[in-house]
């Protein structure tokens, strides 16, 4: 995720870090060429003039807005339902380790409010390093006991094999405590919330939005871009290829910021910042407990935090 | 469902397995064969002069691009929210299988636990196949004793009966355990998000976008589409073909894709992958009970995943 | 509601039935008529040219679009409210038909788990009588007693008072088995959501969307439609009926579709099919008794199901 | 709160009571006037002529467009949510109505079942004279001791002053029952969910629109209109103040619908009928009583009801 | 937020506080020189004719209707949920002084009613101060002692901490009155809810609208404006210079309420009046216990309200 302080309106024309332009560069180089070309030979090919003019571009635009609309769209939901399910873990998370350290104070009774803690941090880092495919086992070991790390390691679903752990610690305090069946359901609750969490993220990071829709956006995008320079020579002359590539790069850059936020768990710069959440939760469950925290986790040089 | 890796834009122009250019490409032929006799007689007919030119386009533009938009919007609500509810389905039985392990652990107050992961399981497939409309026989003798299958065989409503049982294996074992009413509300309230499910996937089911909206688009992209090619014929000459085809291609794909997608539980491409969600399930509940799990689904040659 | 087999898109251009084609033909023949008489007399009234040209259309192009669309996406938002709130219905009558009889199954503590489905059924059937405005005399006899039925006659809430009826029971069962509160509230969370769905449907049919939206709409469509012909018969000469009815069909059809499902408990072609959803209703919570189950609703030749 | 019978098509266009038309008369009255001006004129001012043609109109179209259909959304948005919240009232009310009828049954414990429905009444009707800021008094004095309700008039916050006084209630009568808190918090839920109506009704009440939206809107449309006769009547001459005033009434009048629904709980004629609503609620608690209804409130002759 | 009373519709195309006309003033004087420079040089520069026509604009206002109305119903549904979210925060912490009041009223039992509610309060304005990154210690000091205020201050989560504080004290009532966890429940419940709230606040205070987005709009926008003087000069002539100037208002315009409106917690006048929330819930708060309220916050001068 990019964040950057606010920079004035000048300023912002100008921007080149957090701004898809990079990643469009050699698209908008084709349809420069083109456009020169178009430019060059005013419109014709092999000698014969291409006979578009600007009238089929508005017709091909109704379909283009309804497409990109809908894509865009449709990937910002995801990104923003991937934001409230990691907001819903801190709350989650938060609240659990609450109730434990209020309602289940005595050590006494054999239940350990650190080990419990602990797991729950683990499973955060669990989900997290699922979520991104990458090896969960050095953040694992600073939270949980090597036997614990190594038994999970062989298993598929580790977010959800934690949280049953994390059900059998609040059930062997529920059946020590006698009748504490009301007070399990209460924490049950917010186990529930933290595994409907995990399944809210791996349906959104296993079903992408339709395949199709990707493509006939992407065909429809490209061929406009690619007719456009033809269509408007006549009419702008020398001013063509500034056109085309003003009008490409709005249409480019938005199919490729829709591409990026559809999949939020993703490392591209506006993903979702799964690190940064996943210290933040950790760090507020540690000053719950009244553990010291580790550093925050800051945007690097280029206003980037992953 | 199509599940592609992530191509370059350029390779992308010209997928040809998860595009819906396949279905409509009799379509497209018939448009080519229009603006072709458009461009060869000059768009007259008997020697009249059609005389449309490009002035009404922009008009029915208008309709058109709501009717789309409108029916594009409505069917990818249907997807998201089919969708959804199997996300639910995953979330509900991982909670339920979890706490009737970690709250109802042992098996000498008569409770049955695999019985009850089993009933579980065959409850997500006879779903499947009811909204498939398939035969569900050989999924649930799988999990189910013969005696079972064969009663719910002639039985109208499976996942429903399937629910009934699961809730009485928790009345008697709430019964059995005296004062356990308050853990039988939580397994309950898990039994009712499975059931809220199974209404929720009969409605989407049962209910399609109203018929009319359906006729109306139909016939205002193809009557739009017919017409096009003697209105563009006088300004684009030659080139009126290649911009017919592909303005109807934009808007026949996106009317095909929405038609797949309005009925999620399909097994056209960009239809739901009922099947390997439910063997994901199956896995995961399997996993949660230490038992060995199938073979996860993957997507076929074609990218296609059922 | 109407529900017809796919057909292949050749033939989906020429289906009568379902389409609201047959509620639009006055108007658009009123459309026809003005159109030819624009091309007879070549866009002149008593000797003087109707000044009308295509430049003022796209400006209430802009106007028309935002209407249509609102006004659309607003009728369709309570017709699927609407089918949701059934969905929920069924859901809930299920779940407690479920649990009446598997955590309530002695008939020796006087519960009457048989009459107790009756008047759910009965309460459903009531609603739906509610809804149309229509006598449900009849079909109350069929699950009521005579007294309790003729006692429901004179009211004005029915549902509502039935629902108290079922709670009445429920409560009765509470204080005969005991302690047995915390069981009386999964119950009566059901109800609840009953009662719930009672008071959106009341929702939704006393509350229209604001009626100056129709008239705004309404008068827009038609003056643009009245006028349309005077501004293209300079341009478009003979063709000039055949795109003015074309238009006219694609807006007075939205507008006649939106009207329809704006009002989703009516009886026109496209509301909900409410004798089919309670016939649904009663089949599923009979087999899970175990009784006889009436047939099904099928759709009438035309494809319509009320 | 308009209801109208449905009226034919033709009739339609010239309905007046319930339309916005006669709030904007004044408006169309100047753009009748600028356009007769410009026609008069040929679009000359001084001798000079105005040089505006049709060209720039559809570019402002573009941000006319965005800002009405948003403002349009975001009004009805509003409304939709002010009727939800009523809806929950009632439904919520009735629930607490069979609930204290069905569950706490016996009056030898102390608990005035009347009372208690009393004071539910008195709640609705405080809220609603909040909400309109009209002196509650009257009614008060219907349903609650002149005591109370001297006691009430002092305070700021009525409704929530009567809720808390209906949760005393409810904690007295669980006291007397002794283990009656699960019983409690079946009750105390429904309580809890008229506290969030009130807090949503307030909500919307005190938080409008932002204020910069209406500016802008305001601007754009008026502008709009105010060049538009010059750019016109170049091309439309005599049939410019047709036109003009028609553009001019579709978005003035949309102007006008959205600022009416934008606030719900006014008394414009678009408004929701709160004393009809009210009055709902009040008649569906004294039939479950068993209690004498009064009459429900008829639309008055213009169709209007508030 | 700006409160204004409602205004007739000539005076409010004059308004200037609480419109965003002023912090776009630069920017428009801008386009003005620009679009005079266009028309004292015929759109030459050093002799040479920019050759723009007004055929590209269209063009790119597809795209710019996309963008602009995205990103401003992103930004609206931010400020709408942030809005929501302190609704539900009074709703909440009512909810929680009503049951306190009502369900745990002796003293006698070491539970301190006003101890507590001071509590709730600061909670809230400890969430406003982290919200607007200011020092609550004064707000905190007229609520809490010294020492706890002192212990906060060191403190990154206050609000976190406040609700541990709220629910230990709960947790303390809990196990003095026995078996009173039903009870606690109801109560851990609002609590629960509140802690959500700050959840939610997080949520949107850290995570903006992808970076990207606001980069892509700004360039668009500024693009457009910048370019627009050259390709209507040749129709308009003298009147180029007001259409640009006007359009440019209306996108400037809607960017700067976007960007405003999308940070709602912020101090622009646009903002949330999160004091006069704050208050507001203190008053109400203060009220249910009988304590002496606090003035209301009114607006300043300008309308505007913090």
């Amino acid at each position: 995720m990019i964040i950057r302080p606010p920079t004035n309106w000048l300023r912002m024309l100008f921007v080149w870090d957090g701004s898809v332009l990079k990643t469009i560069v050699p698209q908008l180089l084709l349809i420069l060429a083109i456009s020169v070309l178009a430019v060059v030979t005013r419109g014709h090919i092999f000698g014969a003039r291409i006979p578009l003019d600007t009238v089929p571009f508005p017709l091909v635009g109704v379909s283009l807005a309804i497409f990109l609309a809908f894509r865009n769209n449709a990937a910002y939901a995801r990104y923003v339902e991937a934001r409230q399910i990691w907001g819903r873990i801190l709350i989650a998370a938060r609240a659990l380790t609450s109730q434990v350290i209020n309602y289940l104070p005595e050590d006494g009774d054999g239940f350990e409010r650190k080990l419990f803690v602990q797991r729950l941090i683990a499973f955060v880092y669990a989900l997290t390093h699922q979520l991104r495919g990458t090896d969960p086992s050095e953040d694992l070991a600073r939270y949980l006991s090597r036997e614990e790390a190594e038994e999970l390691r062989g298993m598929h679903y580790i977010p959800v094999a934690l949280l049953d752990r994390i059900r059998l610690m609040l059930a062997r305090a529920g059946r020590k405590r006698g009748a504490g069946e009301p007070l399990l359901w209460i924490l049950d609750a917010q186990v529930s919330e933290l595994a409907a969490s995990v399944g809210g993220c791996e349906r959104i990071s296993n079903t992408p939005i339709p395949f199709a829709y990707g493509v006939l956006v992407h065909r429809t995008v490209y061929l406009y871009c690619f007719m456009l320079p033809f269509g408007l020579v006549a009419d702008l002359g020398m001013a063509t290829p500034l056109v085309c590539v003003f009008v490409a790069y709005t249409l480019f850059a938005l199919e490729a910021i829709a591409q990026e936020i559809s999949e939020p768990f993703g490392t591209d710069p506006n993903c979702l910042a799964l690190n940064a959440m996943t210290r933040n939760i950790e760090r507020s469950l540690l000053e719950q407990c009244g553990e010291e925290m580790p550093e925050q986790l800051e945007p690097c040089k280029r206003y980037n935090i992953s």
